[in-house]
């Protein structure tokens, strides 16, 4: 969908049966929506169908205020998960760091060219090393120390500012920091991480050095939404790099640097353009 | 769709309008069709509109042989080019060989493993080298000698072999011949070349030695439908390799041969499930 | 080194110190040698040189017999491993399979157009499908039924076969038995297996199912020298390839395929060249 | 070579005879140096030598500054085109841009980091847009405005700039003006270009739009030194990403703007550590 077309993005998953797409693109249809894009998919294991349709709605017949309580009969009847985004409202964003640069000043930059259509609203660091860089862009940044003894504390005035901010996703830019259950659980899917390696291998910390260790001749970064389980949610997007011999573990870092920028860079422009639906530990990413 | 279930695919492109989505959805669930796979694609320059729709067919209301006829209606008032592909009904092709035995083998032995749905029905060459692969897979062979002089009476004797075995489609498998303007005229979007460069870079004769002068990094191979200007007809797959000053033309050689079995493989693949749409000069490819 | 000329390959490695190409690059130059190439490496955590020389012997004033005995006082004083090869000498390969006939295939295919150094004198496997293949390109296939009850007596006849066929290297193309830890030390760093995953992700059994069910976006292909560890050798090379939402098992499978056959492929042609040199749990690869 | 060590750089071209690695590496050894790495390669058609060593002169018998002078009898015997890089002396590059800022912003935040061994002493621009971004980093920034009739002018200013800076290499980050051959030739292989094409591929202006008419599936970036003849000169490194008919020309100029920094950061990392020889047309690039 092009933004200068007003629209609406539908997202959309619900056990299948026969003539949901007929049905709900006679919905859209009737009430004078133009399909601009649609993309679905049917898991063949348990059946479960999935879809996203955007639409514009520049001649559309109700208004989209209108829009939630018309499709909800509908959804309801399909036994659906299902929400609504609308191109005027663009998603926002918290990034969490800790003290290396590359992951936030790709997102920075990025967003500031126009890649996103997200607004960064806050930057959270448990260290004051970048706060310089968030001036420049002049996106508010907080430090929240985290300590072992006061984690849930710290996790206190994170989700004090998440909400001030009124934050839709967060986004760990290589936080250096394991978020409890309970803070992950109050952003189901809307937590992006960043692993540096090319998950499942080299889960925990130290995935350079271990991949060193090991004598791979690839390494990859992976960027997965954060569920309880450290390292073990839904993947959204993975990319690898060559490595031989001759490469130190320094070297190792430097390219899994440009990795981890682009994977994440890429995860996050996937979801600001809601384009993943999680399918239990999975996920479908109609690109 | 798997291949267990009867089905019908069907592939169109007309002017983009409102409401082609629901209505070609809904003439589906309408006969008791269950859609398994649909993507749709519109071309933003000049706003052409390509659906591939495949429905399960096992409930269906309507014969399949009446089909046709009965979304004819609809497609004319769309003013759509369309076809329909019947899941009981394999693709017959005709591979064109000279003497390179890698693409060949490489077509061969993926059908015989059941990768393709399609039925190899013949093997043309202008050389006898490559009789024994064909009859290893038990696939009839014809030598057809072409020279500068009596290229129409081969081309003659080959659109004979082709309707002799009702061919619907002509894989050039490094096949060393330029067809005429009027043969590939009789198989329009239906004759599937690969040409060993990463076109458009190093068309015509030659392309590994010119890589290898120009001191390229990177080499590649495209597989494209033929069309009357050589090496430009719409591009239906490409894929690379890189390569370094330690290679030599030999090893380009070497490496592209990889890429060529690889990339028409991958282009014969995608057409014999019917995902591919020609766009004037380019490709809609539905993976 | 081209083929054409008269050579040989020294693999050497050995704790680094100062001067060690000077005067290796001297013994081979003052018989009359002419470097063709030379690679060499240090490994920066433990101080390990290994280096690769390829020499023209055309103008050798010592016959290449008296080579092994000439060279030896230098190595000495260096502590080195070290091996020769002679460019007379093909490497005698053989080659285990079960059922799967992909890799095999492709390496047959690969030697029968001179595309590796090497004899294929022997094809073992436990199970007599792949017969036929064998026996296409001429090669001696034996069935060594392999059991639970049975393995001790069938891995001895299995070492019978090799030292009748003089074997130096073992190829383990899908072949789906796990070799005695006794097996393994009799052939070590020169058995080459073809795991069907981007190791360290998936040891073990079902690869594909274990990266289906976890959602990855991209599978790999590893290929190690086999160790008494299951899957825990010196990697020696690895490739990759995309999947989405839209792949099934099945598509894993098939996609998979294509990589198990490259990889398995550049890792016997690396091998047959000699430029592999193993270093504790990893390789050192000179291309 | 680790940056903390003392070393030389040596790079050679001569034609191939027998003896000179030999010699090469008695030189450094007799003067007590320490080879840290050693890469060589023969053009197989023109039987051009080609060499880079790295040694460590913590025990070098003769001061660096005599070196120059104690190798000249070799080379000259050699007939050697041969250059000697100090640990100590960082290369001083000039950066040329116009207005577009990811080339640029990518190199000064990678060398701000440390990731290249060069000083960033200049920045030239024929606009003023991009002030800021240098001065955030601290680098001079100079506007020279070239339009048809100065040229010649501008040019003339530049290296006049060039010269007060005492610059090595010239890096043109998306610069949108040709240099005359004048200016080329005062720089030879020490101007280093990034094209946003796949070269040969799409040479000349508007390559994104070259590649979205034709419908190629894959898109590439070329960094090059630049030569009298507009993107004919040497290769050095390339890159490429996969593209789809769902990517607009948009979609393309925001992929290859990722490949265009990551491929001009590339070339001008190995120009930096010295790893690159001009051989006539091509390069030899010794990774």
């Amino acid at each position: 969908m092009t933004t200068a077309e007003q629209g609406v993005i539908l997202l959309l998953s619900c056990p299948d049966r026969s003539g949901l797409v007929s049905r709900i693109a006679h919905f859209i249809f009737e009430r004078g929506g133009n399909i601009l894009d649609l993309d679905e998919h049917v898991d063949p294991v348990d059946r479960t169908f999935f879809i996203r349709v955007a639409w514009s709605t520049d001649s559309f017949s109700i208004p989209v205020s209108e829009l939630e309580a018309a499709f909800t009969p509908l959804a309801r009847e399909f036994a659906a998960s299902w929400s609504l985004r609308f191109s005027g409202r663009r998603t926002r964003l918290a990034i969490f760091v800790s003290r290396y640069d590359h992951c936030l000043q790709e997102l920075l930059w990025r967003n500031s060219i126009g890649e996103f259509p997200v607004d960064i609203s806050l930057i959270v660091s448990n260290h004051p090393d970048l706060a310089p860089l968030a001036e420049r862009y002049d996106i508010p940044f907080h430090v929240v120390a985290v300590s072992g003894e006061n984690r849930a504390e710290a996790e206190r005035q994170q989700i004090e500012l998440l909400e001030q901010h009124s934050i839709d996703t967060v986004v760990l830019a290589r936080y250096m920091q394991v978020l409890s259950g309970q803070f992950v659980e109050r952003y189901p899917g809307r937590i992006i991480n960043i692993h540096h390696s090319f998950l499942p291998a080299f889960v925990g910390g130290s995935p350079y050095r271990q991949a060193y260790e090991r004598g791979v001749k690839i390494i990859g970064a992976t960027s997965h939404f954060v569920t309880e389980e450290l390292d073990q949610g839904p993947i959204i997007e993975q990319d690898i790099v060559r490595v031989s011999h001759k490469d130190t573990l320094d070297d190792l870092v430097r390219k899994g640097r440009d990795l981890e920028r682009l994977v994440l860079a890429k995860a996050v422009r996937l979801h600001s353009q809601h384009r993943i639906l999680v399918n239990g530990k999975k996920t479908v990413v109609f690109e």
